[in-house]
């Protein structure tokens, strides 16, 4: 979706290395903001991303019209059923639909074998993966570890929106998902306990409003009552600040 | 989805005459029935489909399995909105998601360049060129004309549910879309007219249940109070014969 940092830096590192030719797509995706405002707000410099793009060598960058991707009369929709529905898509009514439905044309239309996601995202990856598969779109989704500012803030577009306290106040997220993730190494098994945790910090920080925090299925989704000692789990939270809204996420071996 | 007739050969026989390779799927696919009995129903026979597809010079018949088609854990659905809600929507709760989705999938896994599609089914045309257009699979959609039994009834898969005094009935179909566009060509531009016109026939059948009629606008599938003398219009109507359910059309130029 554009104003690129250096976490799509390095997905563009990572398929440069794995591939012949990179392709970048660079489209702001109105059917996945659930807000008007949200989109008319988030960020955009086509100029320094297609810069950002030579500098890291990519072959092609795709920067579509809104009208180039629906074309007139547009009227499909591609939907991802339960890992699409809790966290995120609780939140934000209409957005997994959106990503869905954008990324199988954007997939389709570009052929690429590999596509390369930001873990940030971990539901977003898990929705596309699953879209992907199920579509029997031949490219395969490769998610990339986040990347994190020093103080350990995700790096995300809508980083932009926070005022300067905000900003020194955001890295409380990664705070709050390593707090959880020490109760857990501690030998802590219960969910509720750990998302305590998590509330615990976020509640230490008086500019963070939060929004979620979950402790569920790596797989599925599914808020667990208790961590398995087996299967993989992802902790993970929306915070917002003001009118910024803010993710993070950190998962369990 | 098989039991192959003289309608699937035209399919057959077009393809090849403009295609260096035709390749044929055969799948009897469970997401688009809304009722299971008609799932189960539905009539089979994979060894007769093949000596059909033999026979027609057919490159390659493609036959999978559900499993197959719907990995393990699928949870994806492809749906299309205005042009998939009346008629055949309206009355088949399901029906053209299950469509939707499998023609991606099948779009996908083949990669066509043009795919041909009977003209009998006209609102699955449209659901699935709408569904090919939106989400760019280059996969032209082709629709060819309606092949009839000399008595006028449309070749389906179906009609071999029929027993011999329902089969006798059945082309009253024909009869009342051709008795509307008759009072069409002899002037009348009222829908409610025309609409008449297919229950004043199908009514003098007893063994017909009528579904729907409809005089819809060719583009849209919206009812028309008025014709207009321009655009295309969709005649169109559903009958059920006992637990048997037939549809037909007729574009009005």
């Amino acid at each position: 979706m554009g104003w690129l940092h250096a976490g799509h830096r390095s997905l563009i590192q990572r398929a440069r290395g794995e591939n012949e030719t990179t392709i970048a797509t660079i489209f702001v995706n109105p059917r996945q903001f659930n807000e008007a405002a949200d989109y008319q707000r988030y960020p955009r410099n086509e100029a320094r991303d297609l810069e950002i793009c030579e500098e890291e060598g990519v072959d092609l960058v795709f920067v579509p019209s809104v009208e180039e991707v629906y074309p007139p009369g547009f009227d499909t929709t591609v939907s991802v059923g339960d890992v699409a529905r809790p966290l995120e898509g609780a939140a934000r009514p209409g957005h997994f639909d959106g990503v869905a439905t954008v990324v199988a044309i954007l997939f389709d239309l570009i052929g690429a074998e590999r596509a390369y996601f930001g873990q940030k995202d971990a539901q977003q990856v898990m929705v596309i993966r699953r879209m992907a598969l199920d579509l029997a779109i031949p490219t395969e989704v490769i998610a990339c570890p986040t990347v994190r500012e020093p103080d350990g803030l995700a790096l995300s577009s809508r980083n932009v929106h926070l005022s300067l306290p905000e900003r020194a106040a955001a890295p409380v997220l990664r705070r709050a998902l390593l707090a959880a993730r020490a109760r857990w190494e501690a030998g802590e098994r219960s969910g509720d306990a750990l998302r305590d945790a998590m509330r615990e910090t976020l509640g230490g920080e008086p500019l963070a409003t939060p929004a979620y925090v979950s402790v569920a299925d790596g797989g599925s989704l599914a808020e667990l009552d208790r961590v398995p000692d087996g299967g993989p789990v992802l902790l993970s939270l929306a915070v917002r600040f003001g009118p910024t809204r803010l993710i993070d996420n950190e998962p369990l071996p």
